[in-house]
């Protein structure tokens, strides 16, 4: 079994009789063979599909001779999407009459799958060994010095952990998303109406991983959805999730009142085939709730979210996600498709954060985990959203006790509403804070968040905020061996080892560049100074003339102080 | 007495009968006269002196003939210099002999000063207001509903808040710093040996009030730091702070171990005559707390700290500044400098986080405080640096209680390591927690730290972000009317007011730009939709259909179904 990480190479210390070994720093790596440079990559035929041979010897699944969605079906003979279309598709899977694929459905019969071992390895970076590091607080989490396949299982078995991997993705490099692992993210890429191409996206699903993007949640709301979604499945080495109703809602015209189990139950079964690894489902958005959002500021800012109110306001009915939930399920189980339970009514603002709305709605997700969980079927709960600083803990404390703490995925939580252009960073404050009190995945939020479509800077920009929002609560959480890579970076820092201080950083490329924005010479790399303070007054330059001076003087002064019957140095 | 503050007009609401008013919003400014339309602007005159009559009124101070430092006057007879100086400089002023003319001394005494008055009217946004907001944490704040002229004086009678303001700096439009009053941010500007001219420094101060920095300090390293200093200062209408041993440095030729008592004592002299509001000074960098940093893995981070850390050393003396302390109030008090206590041995490194040496300078500053405060002189104590979030109220609350409530000033602290070129993001996060802890002041870091010299959008970039982290802790606190911008804003949001939207931004260019960047048009300022999610699928536009249908419907469904004894709608 191989298991992807980065290792970075670092340059030995240099010291006054020789050099000093510096261990390479392995890193956790999201971005598949796209940056090994040994793989040959070809977007048409996608990537190999290394889970096959394992999903063949579980024969708990059959490939089928043809497409179960209608709509699927209708789309592979329209000759006008030919050209568009991915040619090297694999048949579908999908479980055998009664059988149940779910990795949970494993874990709880006590079967270690080979998803599970992959995640194992995947997740102990630096465990084993006997890290110096700060303790952490971890808020009642329960994390393990070493990472085993064992505790993977009994995670997933219990609700508390998800590795979503639909059997139709075979592509994926499996990842597991819970609270007593490392802190993940989540990309949102996908064309609105008003822009962007299926190359496009491919490309922005392969940069956002690039950058350390856990997963990607492709949100196209545009033309040839359906299209768009197979390229980035056959390409995507990480799990990719949906909002299904974005599509159902195209297939009815764009008109809410006009949606149906029928072609959303259709819609289910066309993304599950093509390999969607979980579905947002605003099932919680109850009718009953609806006027609790009638006083607030911004309303019902999720779009599943208001579409659902929408339908349930014009008919007067109950959500038909809610009433068709168990026949949810039974599309879920049959292709391993997690539940992500969409937070239809989240605040989208800092005065309806924590709102009864919201805590109504969270109830009921917390309802349907357990219903879901009586099919076996993998659950993860979304969050939001705007809430100021304070009431964050509220709402991570809730979700644990509500939703039997199956992992919690939020976006964000901004908190403020004041900086439109800077969300990235008013959420990643949130994002942050929410991770360290036990939050296991966090929906990265973009500088063009509620002004516009991110381009790839923005995507950028957006993964490497979130970036360091999880590891800051890897730190906080004290996760074994996560402080590794600080270490590692500062020491190079104080040892003016440049490029090993790019190289160490989450994005090389950008640190480079800042520094060679003043200071470009090959030379400067070797500077014992940068251009923010200039040579004469680097702390770290004088730190280390300070520490010499110490070493040989403070021992031999010490000593002589010592001897006339004086304490000087006190040590506290 | 005119108190700055900014006004942004609204847009109505159209309704369905007409219009609906929206409240023009005021905020807090920064700025000076230099975006107010009406006034003229001359860098080489410089600011009116709004101050000047408050001094001559108070009549404790004198106007000398002439400059009281040796290298002040030297400069000044130097022709080589003579084209780069500031032409129209004011006499300096000095405390009349016996007089002490701080505002702790006022404050104490039970006086009001026009400062206190000023900075009372400055700190009311819109606390008069029945402001339905949410409650907030403060942690053991006393944040009064209404900031009085009274309140004001007595926080700075007990210390728990400073009004940095020089007597020689006239042009300054008074503010206050501490913990029961709105948090504030500092940008550092400043040359190094390696680049930038005056005009730069003088435009870079401009540029960093434009976007909301509460103060600056002047962190000059390289050539005519005592001329550019002029001319920030005569131009400047926020407090100004300097770290007054690097300039002594320059002056013994960059030889640490050549510092003594009378080359740092003239320059006090020469800075405090010149006007600037508040000294860094490392008095708590001791002897004995060197050895401490010797196994940190980034040892001393401050510059400051590493020279004091040298020169200690070198001669084996305990350090100049802690053994004239008393000398050095002595100056102050006769100006009315603010020590902003400088923590010289701060961790540099999340390894080196909370440690016996950064404890123990933090003790010794408390004694400083205590010190200072015995010559009625203002004091703000300077904190971390790096630390992981879990480690970060631990700091505040040391802090407290070992500086007795002196108003804290953090650099940062950066949450994480291992992100060069997003340091304002890794530092933003713990910035905006510490401020929600109790910290008075956020020192700003930008994405250039660590890494070179900060140019025009790095400053930007570091300011906002800050303004990002200092509003959310005023937020979290709870501070009476800081809600009402996000408010306004997420009303703007709901409504589509999108040029209402861009105005309340804390950075209304980039807001613009973003959005204008895909839908550029007149038209889309009125489009009830952005690129984001295109015209179907926009959340805000769907809820308000669903609210008005709610209104219509609604009402008219409950009450048939009440009249048929049924229950609907569940209110929690």
């Amino acid at each position: 079994m191989r298991v992807p990480f980065r290792e970075i190479t670092l340059t030995p210390t240099p010291t006054a009789t020789g050099q000093e070994h510096n261990p390479a720093v392995r890193v956790y790596d999201t971005s598949g063979i796209y940056t090994d440079t040994s793989a040959s990559i070809d977007l048409h035929l996608g990537l190999p599909g290394i889970r096959s041979p394992w999903l063949e010897r579980r024969a708990d699944s059959e490939s089928l001779n043809g497409l179960s969605s209608d709509f699927a079906r209708q789309r592979e003979r329209d000759l006008t999407t030919e050209a568009m279309r991915f040619a090297h598709r694999r048949p579908p899977r999908r479980a055998r009459s009664g059988s149940n694929v779910t990795q949970m459905h494993y874990a709880r019969r006590g079967i270690i799958t080979d998803e599970m071992e992959f995640v194992a390895l995947r997740e102990n970076l630096r465990q084993e060994e006997n890290l110096d590091q700060h303790q952490g607080q971890d808020w009642g989490a329960a994390i393990p010095r070493i990472i085993t396949p064992e505790f993977v299982r009994s995670e997933v078995a219990r609700g508390r952990a998800i590795i979503p991997a639909n059997i139709n993705h075979p592509e994926l490099e499996p990842m597991i998303i819970g609270r007593n692992f490392l802190v993940k993210i989540n990309a949102n890429i996908g064309n609105s109406a008003l822009g962007s191409s299926i190359e496009e996206e491919v490309e922005k699903m392969i940069w956002a991983i690039r950058w350390g993007g856990d997963t990607v949640m492709d949100l196209s709301t545009g033309r040839n959805i359906h299209e768009t979604r197979e390229w980035i499945l056959r390409n995507a080495p990480v799990p990719i999730g949906t909002v299904p109703i974005y599509q159902a809602l195209e297939k009815v015209g764009g008109v809410a009142e006009d949606l149906d189990w029928p072609v959303f139950r259709d819609t289910l079964i066309e993304q599950a085939e093509q390999g969607v690894d979980y579905f947002t489902i605003h099932a919680g958005v109850l009718l009953r709730y609806v006027p609790l959002t009638a006083n607030r500021v911004t309303g019902i800012v999720s779009r599943g979210g208001s579409i659902m109110a929408k339908w349930c306001l014009t008919h007067h009915k109950e959500n038909f996600l809610y009433t068709h939930f168990d026949d949810i399920c039974e599309i879920m189980k049959a292709y391993d498709v997690s539940f992500s339970l969409g937070d239809g009514l989240r605040p989208g603002s800092i005065a309806d954060a924590n709102d009864a709305a919201q805590f109504a709605e969270l109830t009921t997700l917390g309802e349907l985990t357990g219903k879901a969980w009586k099919h076996d079927v993998q659950v993860m709960i979304e969050g939001p959203g705007h809430v100021p600083m304070h009431m964050i803990k509220e709402n991570m404390d809730r979700q644990l006790e509500l939703c039997h703490e199956a992992p919690f995925y939020t976006l964000g939580p901004l908190t403020t509403d004041i900086a439109p252009g800077y969300d990235h960073i008013t959420s990643g404050i949130g994002a942050a804070m929410i991770g360290w009190f036990g939050c296991a995945m966090l929906c990265y939020v973009t500088p063009k968040e509620h002004l516009g479509l991110p381009d790839r800077q923005d995507v950028r920009q957006g993964i490497i905020t979130y970036k360091i929002a999880a590891h800051a609560a890897d730190l906080a959480k004290g996760h074994p061996g996560a402080q590794y890579r600080d270490d590692a970076l500062s020491k190079a820092r104080f040892e003016f080892r440049w490029e090993d201080q790019f190289n160490l950083a989450l994005d090389p490329e950008t640190a480079r560049g800042y520094h060679d924005a003043t200071l470009p010479k090959d030379a400067h790399k070797l500077a014992h100074f940068c251009s923010m303070c200039g040579p004469k007054f680097c702390s770290m330059q004088i730190t280390q003339e300070v520490r010499q001076q110490a070493l040989a003087g403070m021992a031999a002064m010490s000593e002589e102080f010592v001897a006339q019957g004086k304490q000087v140095y006190q040590i506290l």
